[in-house]
């Protein structure tokens, strides 16, 4: 199955995203929520009464059809299911994001990655990245989505994309195993885990991980695709600029399984419905280890097998902007 | 103007937290939501009506109370303004956690800790501490509020605590300047970022900040201060632990002030209303730096000047919990 958002056709506050289905993404979706009014009023709902139920069970937040459980799963199937075609949207529907994450969190399990990335930073690989998955938290505020257009902060001049695989959560749950994480993740879906180079090279010395040089923007989608829909062993996973192919490799060379990510990602905290974990980037997936540079303007296409094409054009550079004035060490 | 929120009586899921507004918390407190509701009804609403818009104007969240704007701060001020005393609740109620962060994401500004935190790296000071106010983003679900007893996971054996300032973000802003900055802050409230020392230690050579060393905990409260009601030249900090007082410090020493903090936050990103901004742990504000050791069971009292106590005491250390298994390095 395939969950994506359609983008409102209006910027009226009243319009709000809805939330599609499909068994073939590039044949056509479902809307959900319409489904849902529609079977509630053929079996004797009133209008307003199918419209509001509808809004409830199938709202306008993917995190919240989530937290719906079993509720909400039950429509998406069952819309699936319906031949009628009573609620059908076509196949080029502008699409808009298809989460709006509760909380964000982004792994390191790309070894030749990550291998660059030390010695980037002159640094050998430390013991933890083959002990445990370590990650830092993003912004669940900045997310982006397909078409959407990057926007490009007045603090960088080094704008850089990530691959990576997005994994979804889709049920609460703690203290997993590997054999049950899997049962608590929705799906997946492409993960552009936008980077200021410049700034985050600056702040990383200071150990608490990436902060002002990821904190922009993301994008996601353009769709999530449950695990039923993948192949098990690995998907590929490219990336297009301005139509050239600069990275081709697998989520095969993941270190740590999606399994073990979630898993220990729910050791002593709950998961929750909603939350996105990405895998990191995969292998040579960011310009700076294969020595490219992006520019304003600049076209970035990521691919994942059974995933679609998350394409995100970068904005122009912002103006201004107020920076902090040093501060001069006292001696301690 | 001091907010908080009191506990549920019970563990019903119809109970929700309530939010409270008080001139002095010793003598009480105004039940917003019922001081509102009574005040429709006053001016012809029905039950009903008044009790459904009640509850839109004065939401269980914080977050969400915040994201009503002024609305929100009218039904405020207005309700400490009425001497009927109407919807009163004594000054000992049960108190939950006065907020309900979006998003959460913690500074380090006081240069006699961090300088003794690189130290116990074995590391140089960085540039970036005197030229940037760094931050990593905590788990906004892992909040805790007053009297709430601390989870001690599995996977650690060396719980620590750190006394910090919390910033609320009240209202939205982006590409603020400190002299903008502090209309966007709702007010300030102690935090108690929870840390397991001995996994954020080899956690934090990975370069991304620490992740489970943080993430199943985070202290708030006892409530929430409005700026008005504090005064401009730096707050007393103080820790006890079981009665004794281990820290006693003040707010005057933060490097980066808490308009420059706003400031920096908001600049290529939106600020959202419930945003939590924590101020780094204090110099001296947490076990490691001071040769103490945290056991189970122990009480943790963070007092601020203005601010209240945040009591919290040491759960048990659970038990079980899945571990991941070490990979081995491939040449690369």
């Amino acid at each position: 199955m395939y969950i994506a958002r359609s983008r409102p056709a209006s910027e009226d506050e009243e319009a709000a995203p809805r939330l599609l289905v499909s068994a073939d993404p590039l044949v056509g979706w479902t809307d959900l929520r319409r489904w849902q009014s529609l079977a509630l009023r053929r079996r004797g709902a009133t209008a307003s009464a199918a419209t509001a139920l509808a809004k409830a069970l199938v709202p306008s937040s993917t995190s919240g059809a989530f937290a719906n459980g079993e509720a909400f799963w039950d429509i998406a199937h069952a819309a699936l299911d319906d031949i009628s075609g009573d609620a059908r949207v076509p196949g080029d529907v502008p699409l808009t994001n298809a989460l709006d994450p509760v909380h964000y969190r982004d792994f390191m399990t790309f070894e030749e990655h990550f291998s660059f990335g030390y010695r980037w930073q002159n640094k050998p690989v430390p013991d933890v990245m083959y002990e445990l998955p370590i990650s830092y938290c993003g912004n669940p505020a900045a997310f982006i989505g397909p078409d959407a257009e990057v926007p490009w902060p007045s603090y960088t001049r080094l704008l850089d994309y990530e691959l990576e695989l997005g994994i979804v959560i889709g049920k609460a749950g703690t203290g997993l195993t590997p054999e049950t994480a899997l049962d608590h993740v929705a799906g997946l879906t492409i993960l552009n885990d936008i980077s200021a180079r410049d700034i985050q090279a600056r702040e990383m010395p200071g150990g608490l991980g990436p902060s002002k040089g990821k904190h922009f923007a993301c994008a996601t989608g353009p769709y999530v695709t449950t695990l039923d829909s993948l192949p098990a062993d690995g998907l590929r996973m490219r990336a297009r600029v301005n139509g050239e192919t600069w990275c081709d490799t697998s989520s095969a060379e993941m270190i740590w399984s999606i399994a073990e990510i979630v898993a220990w990602t729910s050791q002593g905290e709950q998961l929750q419905p909603g939350m996105l974990l990405g895998s990191g980037t995969c292998n040579g997936g960011s310009t700076i280890e294969i020595g490219k540079r992006l520019a304003p303007g600049d076209t970035v296409e990521l691919e994942i097998e059974g995933l679609g094409v998350l394409r995100n054009r970068l904005g122009a550079p912002a103006e201004g902007g107020w920076l902090p004035e040093p501060r001069k060490p006292r001696a301690i």
